[in-house]
């Protein structure tokens, strides 16, 4: 791990960024917990994209998501004496999910904090993996209270969804498996919200195949990294629209310098190209995946002439979809 | 193949039914075409089911549905001169998309009648297997012209979505494989809609595992065949009122033959259990199966008592789903 001066603002602190050495150390951390998940191919959608696409499937994850790699590199990263204090992070979503199951399989307290406003079926699955629920109102100011709170009394550690040094790392196996199995990529794309999965692949792609360029693709209704990369300084007043619910958080200060030091490419997407990337995909393969793994297949159609002929490699994120919110879609027909 | 008497009606004509030689013919038959598909176990089922539950997965089959079994033994097994001449069916749904890729495989003509009201991307999906599309009104006069009509121009042979013996034995081979590989099962549950799949798996499970108890999972509104076995005569004014598309035919006579003489069961269950079923299998393993599918595990979970600490097979019957009748359903939340 190496403290990067963040390239963002002179004025701003430095922020610490995990390196290649951390994604190895948290492959073999995670190896007894984490599935190594299949990577899939499809004839007839290599057909429509004219390029060579091998989906790494995270849908097929545990909790349903690479969320798992990141929170249990977190977990099992901390020292006998910390762990035993527990962990503590504010997520309703996959992260929740993820910390929640990653602290039981070391058997140690984990606590979520949850805006009282949250879905009911997904604060219930964060429940149901053991996690101690603690709502606040839907706020950043009454979430953070709410997390120091807990800290204060608890001791726990405090696991950020993706500018936790160890949750990038985490994230970034996903891609050590997917380029250590097959290689030779031209391309690699994920979906990006707060850049925790795409700084770790950045830093293993940059690492193990130099040759590889790397894609984020962000939602047109949430384009802050896009904003942040062409002005060279982190939008963070920004307020995300889009049925991406994955891909709504703001883009992470490492997870922004990391984006920088790797020169990764951001290719948006809107809502209807990506639901029509989803259909497509479900249509072909019949896996469930949710709109924030869709947009990555979206980028990569919307941008043909980018990618044709190449072996592409694309990290399909999760596959915990809110039924409702698409349900509404599809019923408009 | 045996000329077995028609069991329903003493007036009625004899019914002609396979028999488990014709399954074993037709798995050869259909080897080099379709997929050996795979068996998907999940514990959090099995946990809420009560029960040890394996799921063969036909919407991982060729075409996304089981019909392709069917379909293609029909093709294969005509001779040269007959095959030139090809096939027809009428059907808008996954028989005609699968007879269509299953006359590709031989590289003969095949011809689809769909009614002039069908679902766009439903003719779109058969038309685009190759298949010459004719459409008439929606009516079952006007489409048994149609069907009558192409027969007499072309020479092309019928075959039929359920009561033909070649497509019945040729989805007997999903039992096959699934008896086969796993075994020792107590029961067999397959959804109902004509009785082509169900009679088939029920050749298969007398022939090969006398102890398997075969059930069918059948809509509660379209419970024809459940009221045909009560009244000991087939059920043929019934009008369908439900989401599972494919369970919409109604028991043909082979079928309703194949069903008394194995003493299979019929488990009803309704629309709102189906689909709760869906979404569960959907979480659970990220698999797109259709309502017809999801009946199956629906009929298990609603009949607990009956299949508690047993060993269960399970055929899902495809994964083509309707995104817009679907989207309706889920945007009531």
């Amino acid at each position: 791990m190496s403290t990067a001066p963040d390239l963002t603002q002179t004025t701003a602190p430095a922020v610490t960024t995990p390196g290649f050495d951390d994604v190895l150390a948290a492959a073999a951390r995670i190896a007894p917990h984490a599935h190594c998940t299949p990577v899939l191919r499809s004839r007839s959608l290599d057909a429509l994209a004219g390029c060579e696409l091998h989906f790494k499937a995270e849908h097929l994850q545990r909790v349903g998501a690479f969320k798992f790699r990141g929170a249990c590199n977190a977990v099992w990263s901390l020292a006998e004496a910390d762990a035993a204090r527990g962990v503590v992070t504010h997520s309703s979503g996959n992260h929740g999910a993820a910390l929640a199951l990653a602290a039981r399989t070391r058997g140690i307290p984990c606590h979520v904090v949850v805006p009282d406003n949250a879905v009911a079926a997904k604060v219930a699955a964060i429940g149901a993996y053991g996690a101690t629920l603690h709502y606040c109102a839907p706020t950043i100011a009454a979430r953070e209270a709410a997390c120091a709170k807990v800290q204060a009394e608890t001791g726990a550690e405090l696991v950020h969804p993706y500018t936790d040094p160890r949750v990038i790392a985490g994230q970034g196996t996903a891609a050590l498996e997917l380029l250590g199995r097959d290689g030779g990529f031209d391309a690699l794309v994920t979906p990006l919200g707060g850049g925790g999965l795409l700084g770790g692949s950045a830093i293993t792609a940059a690492a193990m195949s130099a040759g590889t360029r790397v894609f984020g693709a962000e939602p047109t209704g949430a384009a802050d990294a896009f904003q942040s990369l062409q002005r060279g300084e982190r939008v963070t007043e920004l307020v995300p629209d889009t049925i991406c619910d994955g891909l709504r958080g703001l883009l992470g200060a490492p997870n922004f310098a990391l984006l920088r030091q790797h020169r990764v490419e951001v290719l948006l997407a809107d809502d209807a190209a990506t639901m029509q990337a989803l259909q497509l995909f479900w249509q072909r393969t019949k896996q469930l995946i949710e709109p924030s793994s869709a947009i990555a297949l979206a980028a990569v159609l919307g941008n043909r002439e980018r990618f044709a002929g190449q072996r592409v490699g694309v990290i399909l994120s999760g596959g915990n979809v809110d039924l409702e919110a698409l349900g509404k879609w599809f019923a408009r027909g």
